[in-house]
């Protein structure tokens, strides 16, 4: 058996979320029906992670394990040839056995897209959530600071995961100016269900004048989940990386490239 | 009656093109419908020019009159509600008497977008043509002043419109490096039918080697449909803008603007 690592795109709109879900059609459904076709057996892909019905990815990762030896670039394009445009391989690669998509993760990067203007260019608006009022992002940038370390998320977690605990750190929250508004991104070590959604609701809230700047950290310790705004919408939301320690992300560099 | 000028953007997949067409979706059916449902009555929106069914537009202009007086801020507003995202109206303005889209337009703008690497992102896939061969873009910039100037175009026009004249002028041909690829502007007194996207096709032939450069001239004095590439796919073409002589496009300046 062999193991290789997946990197993929995906435009989620379409789709239940990452994982095969009873009803609709899933990314890791997709992904496994290929997987199927191409190795003639039924395959499991393991992701680093969910993502919401609706939320993007730049970066998901995911492995699967194959007896039979193939071209990792041939098996790519057609990988690739079998998938709809919305979803795309970006990288496979030959993964050492100790390799996990979901375990080895030592951290995430999610970005979450805010559209500031009063038209939604038609382009984006998949991807955009639109704020139709004036917001003072130096307040969200400001009660975001107090979000970033170690602490206790739990008030930012929605009920519907099962983890040991709800202690997570985030290294970083930054704002950066884009065509028709701001890119939020936060870094942390791993993130609850829902929470980074959770986390910008209750920022722009902020950032509207509707709840206090020092409320944050009153928030954090309350672990109570009906004190935070509500979740903002998936669309806005992409998975843009997943982290893995130096040691298993070295890997054999195979790269599709014109053969033509 | 009061004449208005309309400014929109649109994602074209989805629809038959700019015109109404006996059958499918049309930007202009839309439009129109929606303008009936705020003024009461059958209402043409005219066009500064076709666009193809699957070609986008970033700056579309139309103009239409309305007997009732109304706010244009308001009237923008109701009107992008009544249409899907994927149709825009950006700027809303009253129009002098003697504006016409069509007539009163005095050039255009199309861009064409190239993608040039392996796999397409899942996010721009409808709005970029993927080549799969390594192109010499220095030879496709050096094909590309062969057809800057005012040239008879006739070899590179589909029949499908009556013209009076294949004479056109073109201003400009530039290439603009961006992500994944190339943009191509082209930048004209007007453009004949499928013009863009016959031009790109023998330019990529150029660029492909196909096709010797100083070959242009002697196309361009054919007259021949037949000697010229085919047409590359529409969803890479934005008519990205249409312009008017500055005493007609000067207008009250009025806004779409936050106001909660």
């Amino acid at each position: 058996m062999q193991k290789y690592r997946l990197k993929l795109a995906y435009e989620g709109t379409d789709f239940v979320g990452w994982q095969i879900q009873p009803e609709g059609v899933s990314i890791q459904g997709l992904l496994e029906k290929g997987l199927e076709t191409l190795l003639g057996v039924p395959t499991r892909a393991c992701g680093a992670g969910r993502t919401d019905a609706g939320t993007h990815a730049l970066g998901q990762v995911a492995h699967f394990q194959a007896e039979k030896p193939f071209d990792p670039i041939v098996f790519q394009r057609a990988l690739n040839g079998l998938l709809p445009y919305s979803i795309r391989v970006l990288e496979l690669d030959l993964a050492s056995e100790s390799f996990h998509a979901q375990y080895s993760a030592t951290g995430k990067e999610y970005h979450y897209h805010l559209w500031l203007e009063p038209i939604v260019t038609p382009f984006v608006h998949l991807y955009r959530y639109p704020v139709r009022f004036p917001l003072d992002l130096s307040l969200l940038e400001e009660a975001a600071t107090h979000l970033v370390g170690t602490h206790d998320f739990a008030t930012f977690a929605n009920a519907g995961s099962s983890v040991k605990t709800t202690v997570r750190t985030l290294q970083r929250i930054t704002m950066h100016p884009q065509e028709g508004g701001v890119r939020l991104e936060f870094e942390g070590s791993g993130f609850l269900y829902k929470m980074v959604r959770n986390l910008v609701g209750t920022l722009l809230e902020v950032a509207l004048g509707k709840r206090a700047l020092d409320s944050i950290p009153g928030l954090l310790a309350a672990r109570d989940r009906r004190l935070a705004a509500s979740a903002v919408p998936a669309k806005g939301l992409f998975l843009a990386e997943v982290r893995y320690p130096v040691e298993i992300a070295s890997k054999v560099e195979v790269r599709e490239v014109f053969t033509h």
